[in-house]
C-alpha cells in the first residue's frame, strides 16, 4: 500500500465543503479506492499525489498535459504576460496573434472564437450552426461526449428534456444509421456532431471509417447543415491539424481545448467561412476569455508544436508501449483490447465485462507507480521516454502476475456497478 | 485624438480571423468609436492601449480587477503554484483550502462547486435547484443578465425557444410581481434568481428593496424552491459576504466570479445544505476546473479582502467621485443619473434618451486618460487612490465643458440605435 494519510485528511474536509466531496471528470469515485484525489505537483511526465507519492501519469490531467507537466517555455510565456496584464477591460494583441495562428494551422479554419471550456465550443458550435442554418436539429453520435452542458451531459441530474429538443442520436461510423437519422429530420438539419474517433468510456475505441466521415460532410452539403468535429480530446494529438484531415474531410465547425496551450485554460472554436455569419449572430462571452495569459502560452505551445517532433516521438513511445503490453499481457494470460490511436490509449481487458480485472491492474501499476485509468481513454505525452515505457512495462509485468495470482478473489467496484445497472 | 495606428491594425487583422472581428462583452462595437479594442498592458487601477496610452480604468476587466491589476502578493501566489503544478489529474490541495475559506466568508454557504465561467456557476445553480425540488420553472427577473448560456443569453441568435423552457419572468423589486409569477408556476418552481442589486445595462441601478428581497425567501420557503443570488458582478464589491446580507437575506444557493481570485480565472456556486442534495445530483465539469494557479490566487485574494480595508476605502472613494462629478455635471448643466452602489456606479445623463451625451462624455474622458463605460455599470477597485478620484474629477469637468460646447452637433452611435430599434 502507498502512503495516503494526507490523501484521506484531504478527503475528510473535503467531505464538509464540497458535494459528494468532489465532483466532475477528476473525482475518483469510480475508481480504485487507493488512487489518490489530490495532487501537489506535476513536472513533464510525472505527477506527486499529496502524499508525496510519484506516478508516472497517463491520464495528463484528462487531456491538457500534451508536452509534459511544467514546460519551462511555456509556462515563462505565461509569467511573462502575467506580468504585462492578463484579465483587462479588452483583449490583448495577443488574441489577433493566437487567431492567425490557429488558423494556420487548421485547414478547415477561416476564423477563431476563444472561449475557456470544451463545453463553450460545443456549445458555441451548435448555436452557430442554428444561427446559420436557421435549422433547428442537432445530430450526435449515440454516447458521444460532447461536454456538461443541459443539452450534452452525460448524466441527466437537473436536466429537463425540453433543454434537449432537437437533439437527435446515429450510430457512429455507420453511414446508413447517419442517413437515416437525416432522412428523419426532414429539412431541420442544423449540423451534424462528429467526434473525431469513437473514444467513449469503458468501451473500445474505433477510428473512424472514412466512408462513415465523407458520407456525413455530403450530407452537410446536400441539406446545408454544418458538419462539427469536437476535438477537443484529441485536438493536435493525431496530427497538426484538425484530426479528420487524416481521413481527408474539412467540418465547418471545429472544437477544441484541453491541450493547445499545455494546460493553460483556454479553448476555442474553429470555423469556415461557410459558418461565418453564424458565428457573427450569436452571443457568447465569459469573464475570463479574453485573458491573454493562457494566449501567451497558447502561442508558445503552438510554435513548439509546429517546430518539435512531438507527436511522432509520441507515436513513437505509443507504438513500443502498446506492443510492449501485450507481450506482458500474454505472459500473464491476459489478452489486452487496446484501441484507438496508440498515443491516446483504451486499454481493456477481454472477458472483463463488469471490469473487476482492470480495476486491479489499475490498483496494481498505482502501487508500482504508474498511473493508469481502467476505463477511460489515456494520453501519451512529449514528455516521456523511452526508460518512462520500459518502466512502465516493467511495471505491468509486476501488475498482471499480482492480478494473475489474486484473480479468483476480485470483486467489482460497488458504485460503477451500480451505475451500470442504471443505464 | 489619441494615437490609434496599432489598434487599427490590429482590428484589420483581427477582421479576418475573428468573427465580427471581436465578440462578447469586451467587444467595441457598441462603444465610440475611439475607444481602442486591445489593450497591453494593466496595473494597478490604469491600463494601457495597444498604442501606449494609458487609462485610469473604471471598468477593471468588467468586474476582475478588484484590488488593482496585476497585484504582487496575488500573483505571486500564482506563479508559485504554476512551479508546483496548474492542470493535473486531479485538484491540488489548494482546492480544499479555497472551498473552506469561502464556506468561512459567505454566511449562507455550507458547500462549494468551483467552475470556470460566471455562465458556468449561474447555469449549476439552475440544475442544482431542479435537481433538489425535482420541480422545473425557474424565475428571473426582467432584463437581468444571468451569463450567456442558451438558456440565459440576451441575445437570442441561435437559440430555440425550448432551450428556454420554463423560464418565466418576474419585475425586480416588484414584490406583487414576483408573487404573481410563483402563483402562476403552481407547484412547479424550481428557483427564484436574484441579483444582488438590479445592475440591467443601459438602466439606472437600483437596490434591492428589503421588503422583496424578503418575500423571494418567504415564497421559497412556502413552495419549497431555491433561492439563488447571482453575485458573479458585485461579490465582494459590497461586503465581505454574500451581498443580499446588506438586507439580511440568506439564499440557497449564490454564484460567483469575475474577482474573487483578482482576474485569475476561476468562477464557484456556493450552497447551504438546503440545495446540498441537488448538487450531489448534477454532473457538471470542465478541463481546467481544478487548475490549481487559480485556487491558490484566489485563496491570496481572500486573504487580502478579509485583512485589508479595500471595501471601505473604495466605498469612501466612489463617494468623493459620486459627490465630485455630480458637482462638474452641474456646471456644465447637466444632470447626472449617478446609481446604484458608489463603488459600482452606472452614470447616464438626465434628458439622453438614445445615449449620445453620453457616448460623447465617454469619448472626451477617453481623450483625457479616462476610461469610462456609456452604459455599463462601472466600477472602483482597490488601488485607486485620492488623486486617480482627483484626476477623474478634472478630467470630466474638462469633457463635459467639451460636450456641451458641441451638444448641438451630437449624434447617436447609429450601432446602438439599430440594437434598440430591434427591442
Amino acid at each position: 500500500m502507498v502512503a495516503n494519510v494526507k490523501d484521506l485528511a484531504l478527503r475528510e474536509r473535503a467531505a464538509k465543503v464540497i458535494p459528494n466531496g468532489m465532483y466532475g471528470h477528476e473525482a475518483t469515485h469510480l475508481l480504485p479506492a487507493s488512487f489518490p484525489q489530490y495532487f501537489s505537483r506535476a513536472k513533464g511526465a510525472y505527477i506527486w499525489d499529496a502524499d508525496g507519492n510519484r506516478y508516472l501519469d497517463f491520464m495528463c490531467a484528462y487531456g491538457p498535459n500534451l508536452l509534459g507537466y511544467g514546460d519551462e517555455l511555456i509556462d515563462s510565456a505565461a509569467v511573462r504576460q502575467l506580468a504585462e496584464g492578463d484579465t483587462m477591460t479588452g483583449p490583448g494583441p495577443v488574441l489577433v496573434d493566437l487567431c492567425e495562428k490557429l488558423v494556420g494551422m487548421v485547414s478547415h479554419a477561416d476564423w477563431v472564437m476563444v472561449c475557456k471550456n470544451g463545453t463553450d465550443a460545443t456549445t458555441m458550435a451548435m448555436t452557430a450552426a442554428r444561427a446559420q442554418t436557421g435549422m433547428r436539429r442537432i445530430l450526435v453520435a449515440d454516447g458521444a461526449y460532447h461536454g456538461a452542458a443541459p443539452w450534452c451531459t452525460p448524466m441527466p441530474g437537473g436536466i429537463v428534456p425540453e433543454e434537449r429538443a432537437f437533439i437527435s442520436k446515429y450510430k457512429y461510423n455507420d453511414a446508413a444509421s447517419l442517413e437515416a437519422a437525416v432522412a428523419e429530420v426532414g429539412d431541420d438539419l442544423a449540423a451534424i456532431f462528429a467526434s473525431p474517433f469513437k473514444h467513449d468510456a469503458f468501451e473500445d475505441q474505433v477510428l473512424p471509417d472514412p466512408t462513415y466521415a465523407r458520407r456525413a460532410r455530403e450530407l452537410c452539403d446536400q441539406t446545408g447543415a454544418m458538419l462539427i468535429v469536437d476535438d477537443v480530446r484529441a485536438g493536435f494529438r493525431l496530427v497538426r491539424d484538425c484530426s479528420w484531415e487524416l481521413v481527408g474531410v474539412r467540418p465547418d465547425l471545429s472544437c477544441w481545448g484541453k491541450s493547445f496551450a499545455n494546460g493553460h485554460p483556454i479553448s476555442a472554436l474553429l470555423g469556415s467561412d461557410r459558418c461565418r455569419a453564424g458565428a457573427e449572430a450569436i452571443y457568447a462571452t465569459g469573464s475570463f476569455w479574453f485573458s491573454a495569459v493562457p494566449m501567451a502560452a497558447a502561442i508558445e505551445t503552438l510554435r513548439i508544436l509546429a517546430e518539435s517532433d512531438y507527436l511522432e516521438r509520441t507515436i513513437r513511445l505509443g507504438e513500443k508501449l502498446r506492443a510492449g503490453l501485450a507481450i506482458v499481457a500474454e505472459r500473464h494470460g491476459f489478452t489486452l483490447r487496446q484501441t484507438g490511436p496508440v498515443q491516446m490509449p483504451q486499454i481493456l481487458f477481454d472477458g472483463d465485462p463488469d471490469f473487476r480485472i482492470g480495476f486491479a491492474w489499475a490498483e496494481a501499476m498505482l502501487e508500482r507507480g504508474v498511473y493508469v485509468h481502467p476505463w477511460h481513454n489515456m494520453f501519451l505525452n512529449g514528455a516521456m521516454t523511452d526508460a518512462d515505457i520500459d518502466f512502465a512495462l516493467e511495471a505491468a509485468d509486476g501488475a498482471l502476475s499480482q492480478v494473475r495470482s489474486s484473480i479468483a478473489s476480485l470483486e467489482p467496484h460497488p458504485m460503477l456497478m451500480a451505475l451500470m445497472g442504471a443505464h
